[in-house]
């Protein structure tokens, strides 16, 4: 499906291809100040996350060196990067994502240009060989740091030092991820994801404003799409661009909410209208999760087949079709649609019936009826229930100590999105404050993929040493501190 | 001194640099039929001894590629390389040498140049990381392999079997040394060395006859001499040319047999005069090691003084000493000169009433009066010991079980080369037959830095995984095979 219009969106999204700026960054600290022997170890801390290549200059000191120079690098988002090992690595995700590089220098003096872009605060050098008769000399450092967001374009948010704080490492966070597409991570995945994209470019929408980078990942999706028309999770841009073959009930959806916050952020209509059948559509292929007796998503074991919450035990059925609610909403605001408006109430009615328990105010999952903040706060951002009783659910999932937790920024996200839609917008800053103003306490120049303040050792992938520290999803307190959400006077479900 | 003519002999040799031809080889076996998945491990094998640079085509199979393609490389020599590892490295010289690198891929479909240049005949791939979702292809794997050697020039021997095959290995073993200069090594040190070029230039004078890159070695050693005239044990050629604070005694003074043997194969009796005083200088340096009472070479604690074998225990007094009546005796022949010719005599004598044993026919060494082969072997080659007397001095070394032994095919060549001396021209090719054929036998295909039949892991180094198994001081069969100095009737002090 859609097969024609693909040219012609794959055109549209190289047209609005951002020009990478490229800024010169130096070590704040680290250079070392006398040659370095064999077994050496240095750490240069160029002072702030950035995203780039790095180059050393190079000159022996001693006899002409008679043996290679072997240089073992690591380049760290995080300080306990630094001393993290592969050593017994048993995560499931590739080691290969870990920025560690050897290199053999054969001639000295010489500049070092290591090819590949890093994610990195700090850069490890460790000198593995030299030989006895020489020693090495760094005598220049410097990355080449590229971003597509412009700076100059965002004025200093003039909030309380906290939120300023959380703000600067919001930016931070979401500049490093903005290169020619938005990135989820600039060390792992480095590459696009849905259910990033939506809120990076929520964030993108009150600070860099780069509305075309917005467009192009629009359309990068849109072209991505496969033989039936579903959009992918994520997707690729090199070596061309190219769908994953990964699909999950949610990042599909979140197509329709992306398109339309972008509409209503740039005033583009041309494009929401462009690419209003492909968001549309997303709906019209979720319809075969759905029961038609009684109006409720399946459940399913497949793992991964709808996202929500990086948490194996959660189980996501209730959530799944509140994010349904959430995106046929959204797509209403696009397109009136009065058969699709009865099937939201329906769908409303049906999940209330089934799966609220009144009483306690809480939602439940699965036939275990699993009870989960997940459940509680999509079910809130669906306006399966509002007003008071929205509250009253919050309130539960708070007094009830075994509901399933949240462990991703992007899962707290919603969570402080819920708050604010149901009115608590003291609490929403309190928890900003308290989960985002952690890390920031914590030393993050970025915010991180994972930050579970019980757990610090916490990993989706079996292992810190792949966890991201620079990650999209976890960007948006600067759009909740600078959109005017957090000060609004009403409860309003109108807000995104 | 000569500081005046230093910059004319540097033009000089850099007028002689050799175009370097290139070959491109793949894999005679080895080649991955099936896509490779995380752990897998291959060998390919060149089918014999190259210097190059290797060349990868990879592609993915499955999904698209989802983290990068983490490889590790080990360029071998030698079968036995494949397997041994840098755990627990205790060796003296830098590990830097051994041959292993890493690479990560982004982006696949890719060409994998890697930059540096390596010798090898099997290339052992490790697949450090993957992920689940691909496997990696090996399309195609080539290498661009150099040399400034022109097999066409060279006829194949026509001798026995095993004439022929050692000749074959002798020839690779140059051929793989010869680049834009006669390197002691390709793997290892990838440098010139006096004592191997001498060897390489013997070898070179009947195969390749590439008199020009002799001659430009002999001028690059010439502006490497130092500023009291003297030259260096090595040099390097990057990033320009630069001599070695390493002086030995010995390789110094092989400047002098060096020239004369180029002079005399080449015909170029131009840049055997233009070099002359250079060379004579070395003697008048030399000056500084003998006592003028006893007219004999003063012994020396100091490691690496001179050369001669890879045996730290060796005393060098006498070696030393006959080396130099080796050399002075080269000096002669291209300059008449009275006084050195006394001065010969002088040392000639002193060396046998102090030094020779006329009982035993065994020259000691040193205050403990150390017996040792190449003591034996320098005075034959020094002429102290003639005819009848000479052959009984090697006999008795033979019959001698606490002689220190040879342990490199560099001291052996010597042992040979008086063999011929002497008129031991069959006990000579029973020697090569033995220990270069015993390397062919071990599928050596080009000669080994070091071979001691009785263990095969010794290495001058503390670990056989920084040893050359390419080493130029090994490749001189081909120089006895095709000489004719195995075939000469008459002992003959003329031969070199």
């Amino acid at each position: 499906m859609f097969e024609s219009n693909k040219a012609v969106w794959l055109e549209k999204a190289e047209a609005c291809k951002p020009a990478l700026h490229t800024e010169t960054v130096r070590p704040v600290c680290g250079m070392p100040e006398h040659a370095l022997r064999e077994n050496a170890s240095i750490v240069l801390d160029f002072g702030n996350h950035f995203v780039g290549r790095l180059t050393l200059r190079l000159r022996s000191e001693g006899s002409h060196p008679d043996a290679p120079a072997w240089l073992q690098f690591k380049f760290c988002e995080n300080k306990r990067e630094l001393n993290e090992t592969l050593d017994g690595y048993k995560g499931w995700i590739s080691k290969g994502w870990v920025q560690q590089e050897q290199a053999h220098v054969d001639v000295l003096p010489t500049v070092l240009v290591l090819p590949r872009r890093y994610a990195f605060r700090y850069v490890r050098i460790d000198v593995l060989a030299l030989s006895n008769k020489y020693s090495l000399v760094v005598e220049d450092a410097y990355a080449d740091a590229t971003t597509s967001a412009d700076d100059s374009l965002v004025k200093p948010l003039q909030g309380e030092a906290w939120e300023n704080s959380i703000d600067r490492v919001a930016r931070r966070t979401l500049r490093s991820c903005m290169q020619d597409v938005f990135e989820d991570g600039p060390k792992r995945d480095r590459r696009m994801w849905l259910g990033d994209l939506r809120l990076q470019a929520l964030a993108n929408s009150v600070t860099y404003r780069s509305f075309d980078l917005v467009k192009r990942c629009l359309y990068l999706f849109a072209y991505a799409s496969n033989a039936e028309g579903r959009i992918p999770a994520c997707l690729f841009t090199e070596p061309r661009v190219e769908g994953d073959d990964t699909y999950m009930f949610d990042y599909s959806l979140f197509f329709i909410p992306t398109l339309l916050n972008y509409g209503q952020a740039s005033g583009d209509t041309e494009t929401m209208r462009d690419l209003l059948p492909l968001a549309l559509h997303q709906l019209t292929l979720a319809e075969e999760r759905f029961d038609a007796d009684t109006q409720l998503i399946r459940d399913s074991n497949q793992l991964g087949w709808c996202f929500v919450d990086w948490n194996l035990e959660l189980n996501k059925q209730c959530s799944a079709h509140a994010i349904w609610l959430y995106c046929a909403q959204a797509a209403l605001k696009m397109s009136e649609d009065s058969t699709l408006k009865a099937l939201v109430e329906t769908r409303k009615n049906a999940m209330l019936s089934n799966w609220y328990d009144s009483d306690r105010h809480l939602f439940v999952s699965g036939g275990d009826g699993q009870i989960s903040w997940a459940s509680q706060v999509w079910a809130v951002l669906a306006g399966a229930v509002t007003g008071e009783d929205a509250r009253a659910c919050l309130d539960a999932a708070a007094a009830c100590p075994n509901a399933l937790g949240m462990v991703t920024p992007y899962m707290m996200h919603h969570y402080v999105e819920a708050l604010c839609l149901v009115g608590r917008r003291q609490q929403a800053r309190q928890v900003i404050r308290n989960y985002w103003g952690a890390m920031v306490n914590s030393g993050a120049d970025t915010f991180w993929e994972l930050f579970n303040p019980a757990d610090p050792d916490e990993s989706p992938y079996g292992s810190p040493i792949v966890n991201s520290y620079c990650h999209a999803w976890s960007c948006t307190p600067t759009w909740f501190l600078r959109s005017g959400i957090l000060q609004n006077k009403q409860p309003d479900h109108e807000l995104t």
